[in-house]
């Protein structure tokens, strides 16, 4: 199932538009390309909707928001959904600061996301929200283990339900749910967490994924979650003694680069829940 | 020739003012240490002209630009053509949106250019305009093939001249000329097209080498050229089978860095057209 | 000593908020992330404060500020004074412009540094100051050399008395003073200037030292300096004769990350001045 998802983005060579975080939009842009897509990045309000426009899908990542890109993911968000492009939220830092739990809040009351990607407490931020009227009830555990996998599930399907999104929440297990299939992964390496840029890496790659995959959007992010884990852990393979968290970085967008089909088919760790 | 356009980057370390979009801006400030040069970054109004006031050399970017770096894009291309620094526009997504084709235009109005460098797209645009009374009388093919140089070589030739800059067009082929004397080069490798930031390097690249060469610009556009063609091609040769474009963006940087003036004297490939 | 700092970093990972330029900023994440200790950045005025809060340290670098960024410097380095956390000020480009050192003048004033860490002019230029009445009575060369040792040395000792900071002036010597004690540490490669970066990762770094070493400063900022100068010794080390600069960054974070505190105390190479 999964080599048609890749193969699709290879052979479309999907534009994304990012409004991203500075801290790793070069890796956004290097893990785009490497996939086969192609990145732009515009984060002006009077030039985010305009680039959107001409892109087939959006990434939207609140890491380094600021008050002048707040109103550009907006403006470019509302464009997407009009042209019927897919749009992707990676809520970094969400519940670590007011101005990013409310533009998390405010995007997902005014965009509509095809996907939702983020680390388990950025995700609960979001499915508990401030009051308790926007509470999801389910229990979601801090991490995703195998032993709180099942409550996990739980809480990704009915905050799925709730959005109309697919739900990804990346760890040591991913799950990836649109509320009827939840699915979950154990493909990645611990060394991920060891340089930045791993959750945005992913973000942008599932942006460029489900652009290449209207029709399959909850495969496109199990392809993209698969993919990115199974780079990890052949990146990892690939260091040497010497070599550390810059090689893994410089393998990681390599193993990207030469993924194909068949090698996601066969690495691919996931199961239904 | 190229030898000595080479040596006088290494030996004169030209200090390059660089106002960039913040996807590639890491790769210009490496490239320009690689070449012998030395990079500074400002954007700020406030802080722009005086940075480019101590520096010998000015790389406009429009990649990500903003409400807030338009204007220090003004006012620190003004301040080095007062200062008689060269001043290279590199006119990133011209023609994609309306807020960077008219900054292009309106750079191109108030501030002289030693150079400017884009994809035959991003060039077509500057010089055909946007109403006919700006247009170039010149067919430029979306792309420099064979097929098409001669007709590229006009149009990059008139526009040169129109503009009174060297026009560097970037692609399979590339072209640089001065109205007077028009070149092809034909290094370079596909594999950089996989990469982001070939395009913001080679601007940067060229600043440093304007900026180095004072009473040679056109032959130090084409040393430029040739530079990161070649680098590319060398980088792309140290590629095993398990590496993809994150070493060769790591291999293109290093091949910068130990290019000498006999190697790029052997291995440019250019003709006058 | 230096062991104990090393490793009081590993065990403790700390979280250290970074406002700084986006030329490196992605350098000084992973190299935050290799030395064990984890990084965030935010700079908006609405953002930076509750940032601080929530982490254990402050890195305050003014590359690249803008009129954005300079509000939320001040606000996140008073709360980091409130929460009791170290701050480290990088006055990256002091003197170069007016804006960056009346910036770092307000910072020092307005916020009380646990460190300064800068090269010789930039130090030289906030010791000094702009008008008589700010002046340090101290003879500072432009660079650290053998010759000029002893007179740099007082004049870190009398800034560091002066500001209550501890001083770092990095160069081809390093010295670090709290007036009480000053510490020369021959570590380090010249290559490590032919990348970008160096100089704001090892702010970034002891940053993160200071946060894990709060009852030894002066110990944290020497082990700081230590090991990144170590790290440029051992990457150097590995370089092929095909590598370069690009090579050398990666390795240069490789090392970071497998440094532990035996190699580190073998290799320190520092003196009591």
């Amino acid at each position: 199932m999964l080599k048609q998802q890749l193969e699709n983005v290879k052979n479309s060579a999907p534009l994304v538009h990012n409004i991203t975080n500075y801290v790793t939009v070069n890796d956004c842009a290097n893990i785009l390309l490497a996939c086969g897509g192609s990145p732009i990045m515009a984060d002006d309000p009077s030039d985010a909707e305009e680039i959107t426009a001409i892109c087939g899908g959006l990434n939207i990542n609140i890491g380094t928001l600021n008050q002048r890109t707040i109103p550009s993911m907006l403006a470019a968000g509302k464009k997407a959904n009009e042209c019927g492009h897919p749009v992707l939220l990676d809520p970094v830092g969400a519940g670590a600061s007011s101005l990013r739990t409310q533009t998390a809040f405010q995007l997902m009351e005014e965009v509509r996301f095809a996907a939702i990607r983020g680390n388990s407490s950025e995700i609960k931020t979001l499915a508990l929200g401030e009051g308790t009227t926007k509470g999801v009830d389910a229990d979601m555990a801090d991490a995703v283990t195998e032993d709180t996998l099942a409550g996990s599930a739980d809480f990704a399907r009915k905050f799925a339900a709730k959005t109309e999104a697919i739900i990804v929440i990346t760890g040591a297990i991913d799950i990836i749910s649109d509320a009827n299939t939840t699915f979950a992964v154990r493909n990645g390496h611990p060394m991920m967490s060891r340089i930045t840029g791993s959750g945005c890496m992913l973000s942008a790659l599932t942006a460029a994924y489900l652009t290449a995959n209207p029709d399959t959007p909850l495969q496109a992010c199990l392809a993209a979650v698969c993919a990115m884990g199974l780079c990890g852990e052949r990146a990892f393979e690939r260091l040497s003694s010497r070599e550390g968290s810059a090689s893994f970085r410089t393998y990681l967008i390599d193993e990207m680069f030469n993924l194909d089909g068949e090698t996601l088919e066969r690495g691919a760790k996931y199961e239904i829940l």
